[in-house]
């Protein structure tokens, strides 16, 4: 039986970002997109800057005894529509391989729902890439709706 | 034969917020959604205060001798993936009844693409609901791919 999740969710932290790259990177869609060097290419600590800088997103980490075992992206994007309501986008969830199945992943989207509650959202959206069905049924099973195309471009 | 297009994309203005909800309400998805009444329910104005402050998130519209018809939402988001590249995402994108299949859907849809280039993003995402074979179908000849379920969970 798995064992229960203990982790707690918190900001990731500059000296998190080797280990977040690395669950982006271990991924059948991720391993083509990241780069694993050591030192980490410089663009990924410029990029958690301007995260880290940004009021509306809140990258934040699984933390296990210190060690990360998962990641998520929470963006809250005010706009007009549905009379003003920000709306909240989760992007790059991940959980360590090894962590799997002990419900980190609806840990860390729990927290990103509860969030977005608290900043009054009346939406949270995601894209999940078509091949992952596995992720499909589990976005379901917290109440997602399959209720969009995410349409993609990428250059 | 339908008239090609003449307008301007230029950032929106609070004066602008009427008519940009009125788009967004003259919708079969945006009518059980927005309130139209005169004066506008100051959330509207509320969230349009907090687009402008955003400098992540670029509110325009197509502006046509003055009057407007169209608008999209354009919101650049920092974050990991990809090697530190940004993320655009397209929002609320919509063209006034009168004015439709003259290239300004096109016209709003190519700046924001230009922007996510100009701001080195390598990916611009948005969802379009499932019932918008029509959307989908533009935004494929656009050069977007329907790679993405995208999953909603509502208030």
């Amino acid at each position: 039986m798995p064992e229960t999740s203990t982790v707690t969710i918190r900001r990731a932290r500059r000296d998190d970002v080797a280990v977040i790259v690395a669950m982006l990177a271990d991924d059948p869609l991720g391993s083509g997109r990241e780069r694993i060097e050591d030192p980490l290419p410089p663009s990924y600590l410029r990029a958690f800057e301007a995260v880290e800088k940004d009021p509306n997103i809140q990258l934040v980490v699984a933390d296990e005894g210190g060690g990360v075992v998962g990641c998520l992206q929470l963006c809250i994007l005010p706009g007009l529509s549905s009379q003003g309501a920000s709306r909240a986008l989760i992007e790059d969830v991940r959980v360590a391989t090894h962590c799997r199945s002990r419900g980190i992943g609806e840990q860390l989207v729990q927290w990103a729902v509860a969030q977005a509650r608290s900043r009054e959202c009346r939406l949270v959206e995601l894209l999940t890439h078509n091949t992952r069905v596995d992720a499909q049924r589990f976005y379901k099973r917290l109440g997602f709706q399959p209720s969009h195309i995410g349409m993609t471009l990428r250059f």
